[in-house]
């Protein structure tokens, strides 16, 4: 039996608190299942050295676990080399925000997405994922009722992530630690609110899969995801009242 | 005004959760006005090198914040130089709990405390201390309950600390951030239940002070302390139901 | 027109040279179109610290390209943090040879697999697959003729990759810089001999792509895919000669 | 029998050679019984970036050991982690002189205070702030001789430190190494000629300290540094000769 | 008898091939025997930090290994401290390579001199200038015919770089790895075409050396370098073709 | 005219203060002129890792410079990268040094020698040769004295240093900063007592050199260095008393 009480094609319960935190223009805590992150967003008023004087904006990721979020404690990416893992997850976080941001209307400012998972049971980059959207909001929300207008919607449209997995021959959406640990094939999708696919990262850790396979995750995710994207909206005006 | 409308004399509401996350062999989540600190304790059945066949254990902290946890967006202290701030306040709070901790009757493990800031009010280091003597009891607690025996309690003591400063000649307990920015001195006292003094730290940042305003804040916080240490042995009670 | 005057469905010439260097137990200098990787394979006879004792072996990959691989100098990755893209690829690297060996079957020895960029014309991680798979079967001979006995073949299977991408909706095949840099998806599929997948990334810079596009992308890559596997047989039988 | 035969309210020898190295604008060597410390104050003609075009100045402070200034060597502070022990100290110093600056009256400019001990035996961050000071008048002597004209006078008071120790009960003044290692408490107490509190910080290594003992320290700091202050204005006025 | 079968006054084969690799200004790969290295000449538009507005130019030089240019793989210079060889050797290149460039005729531009060692058997320092030297020509070639004009010829001399050693009372000329690490002194010459010396460097590791086998060494490389003068213009001669 | 009204064949004044900080077991200081630099020799009972096992001991060094030794203030080697000078420079001194020792007598302890120089114009990399040298033959008479009895004397020569220079075609000895900054040939020599050849280093920094130049310095050096091998004897001498 899957943790919850759940079958193979459903995901862990899912929560979105906004304001989480007081300081940032975005912040969550998004819950699915044991799995808690804190998602900030903070603008700041200026672009990478990168950037300068293109007329364009820039949306980044930063990616940390408490160093007890999980069952043994992991040093800190401090004082040295950060992980492979680490780089690898925020530059996943931040190429999908960036999919759904008109960065030549965000204007000249840095959108920053800090996702520090408190509590780790599976599936911590695609929570990440999913919380940071809504901060992004939020803090897009909070640049208009503080008097920016900007030339269109820099918001053009809607991501949310999960994670999928084949566990003797059954494919089973949004794992949790203990499945994940044991999974063959351990894949993240990372799709729109229309369907479409943002990112797609799939890694077979034993036997290889089949296209008809990866179709199958695919179905399962495009009908998963679509509670992630009402927890989303519903957290986003939530934040607003 | 003080915010919380309080005086002089008066700590922030003081709040202490146990089990704030569920991984780690102690844990809480301290509140102290807006100041929130996640505070975890963690065993590792072995010690640092230089402590090898000594017969004894070891507990040590480390200190970090979000980086949104104020009010401008914080660079991480990450893949490189650890800020001299931070070693100083973690070393502070490694140096104030094990105060408090036989490490003979410990054995040979290891306790790290990690105080994550998740929001910054002025004061972190201090709530750091408060909430990391939770933690560190709830590990032992811990220990004691999985079947662990000790030759004698490792805990000898109760230990707090709450930060002072003076203001326009007033002496203040337990600043905020606005306060503590407006402080010409600022003083934080890590102290014992039984009224001893552990760690002072003063800083005059603009007039001296003397030696007398000195033992007006030591009054100060014997006073406001009594609040903290019934918080605390609440918490811990709490966290044995 | 494409480059080499090939169609969209076309891969680029392909050679792998063998014994390109002299040192390492397997080494190959493989060219797809202008991109051109030295990889050689490395015995060591020891495993890394979390493996110690596991009565297993271990393969590793490290990626690197020279300054003045591509049309800008770039820094190397030198004296500080190495970039996100490089360890992102030389764990990619890393994964998709290990899922083609038996790490119990090959003993407690560590083979790594350098994959050093001499020219880069897009494909870079592709290539230096493609081509560590030769270097990584050319050291097993080596061992095998040095007189090492292994408990049966440490190579369960062939493994190769290619990128693919969408351009003005057209699906292309094996993607050199220029095509790389204005494609909307970017994708790179590592593939089994068999047909089975073993890492699918793939990346909407612009649009989101469909499951359906995906699936054209898998067709296009195990028909491509043929060459290579067919060059790196012929790569490996020289190589005994 | 305490070192130099003296009594437990007695500081060590305490000499401060000005003009010790040649190159910097203010030199000392500062010998505090077989403490010896090279402080040099180094002025440049800019700010650091966080007060560009405040139009104020800056004063900070570095501080390191030979190798084998002690009794077994040290690892230098290089090529990776500077030591909290090391960051915590130059901080210290750093603030201490800053006290008795007008940062205003200053200027645009940054004096640095290198303090480099080569002989350590107790006493090194007090010796080197009483050390500092004289090197940081040296320095402004050295720009008022040279023609610059500061709108007020730059250096507003006197600052001197010394450490204190509580050792089976008794208040000590000045701790060499030995008494140091087995002191419960340590202290160190940075003061100006007018007697008011710059800095203080103590830590119970054993047992905690009461406000009374505290007191003790604090009377025994200001009749001992009575010494220091008479020495700092002797070496500034031999500098001058 | 030594490698190649040549006395004890001959260097190995040597030969240069010009445009090695496609992207950078000037690139050849030279091989000294079984000794491989890509040179590469990078032009940039600007000089470092230290030389602007001096109105010269700046030549510089990076030397690395592959991991595997060595009978035993070797840690890259990677993620910490570039190793004391590395530094001194390409601190070596550069120093060699500015004494034959006119800094002012060059320009306000810096030439980046890649030394990529691909395999290595002695020598891989030497073999580095010889062969930068012809990628710096080759780049300043693709700079004229690019249209840059310069007041004068940058190019103001020719210069390359042979090893020898002292080994049982001989001297050799141009060592192998087996002959260097057995030989008493190690020496290496740095020679311009008109016979001066630019750079001497000579390290007994067993006996000291006198001043008469000095001056043996001193003959035997300005016979020596003959050919490799000859071998650089024709280098330079058929990249122009 | 040159400093210490000298002529171009003479040496500035030299001084070795032996015993002159106390916790190391060989310690100098060694002026050279202006030169000042602090040269200590510290025991330790271990070898590095790749000398375990293998029946012998080792000699290294380290040099630092103080920020302020020179006329500009000279960030520390801190906290990251170490430059390539100093690490060129610390290696010389360390192969210098064990060129006079036999590591086999010496037995599996490790000689460090550190040398800081205080005060610098120019010459200060000959100047810790020398001084190192006398530092290193007072840790052997202290290893003596304490009761350590070698096989046979791990000292098996005497070695000191000094630079020269070409300089509007005349050759000088012992060059002095500003001399230094000025010359057109730098060259460095290692030499034995005996007038064996140690180390050579030399760098033509405007026109190259000449093999007779070459000689030419030879000679100066060899009849320079007779004062600096009278006065490591007499300091070592004074050392024993």
């Amino acid at each position: 039996m899957r943790s919850e009480n759940r079958s193979d094609q459903q995901c862990r319960n899912l929560s979105i608190t906004p304001h989480f935190t007081n300081q940032a223009e975005g912040s969550v805590l998004i819950c699915s299942g044991q799995t808690q992150v804190i998602c900030t967003a903070s603008v700041e008023e200026r672009v990478p050295p990168f950037l300068k004087g293109q007329d364009q904006g820039w949306v980044t990721a930063e990616y940390s676990m408490l160093p007890r979020a999980t069952n043994q404690r992991v040093r800190r990416d401090r004082g040295g080399q950060v992980s492979g893992r680490t780089l690898e997850i925020q530059r996943l976080i931040g190429r999908s925000l960036r999919s759904v941001v008109d960065l030549k209307a965000l204007g000249e400012r840095t959108i920053t997405l800090d996702c520090d998972v408190i509590q780790a049971d599976g599936g911590t980059r695609t929570a990440s994922i999913t919380g940071a959207y809504v901060a992004l909001a939020m803090a897009l929300d909070h640049l208009k009722s503080s008097g920016v207008s900007f030339i269109s919607n820099p918001l053009k449209g809607q991501v949310a992530a999960v994670s999928l997995g084949i566990l003797e021959n059954r494919i089973l959406l949004d794992l949790d630690y203990l499945e994940d640990s044991q999974a063959e094939v351990d894949m993240n999708l990372v799709m729109t609110a229309t369907g479409g696919i943002v990112e797609v990262q799939g890694t077979a850790e034993g036997e290889p899969f089949s296209a008809a396979q990866m179709n199958g995750m695919f179905e399962l995710a495009t009908a998963g995801l679509k509670g992630h994207f009402a927890a989303q909206l519903e957290a986003i005006a939530q934040g607003r009242r």
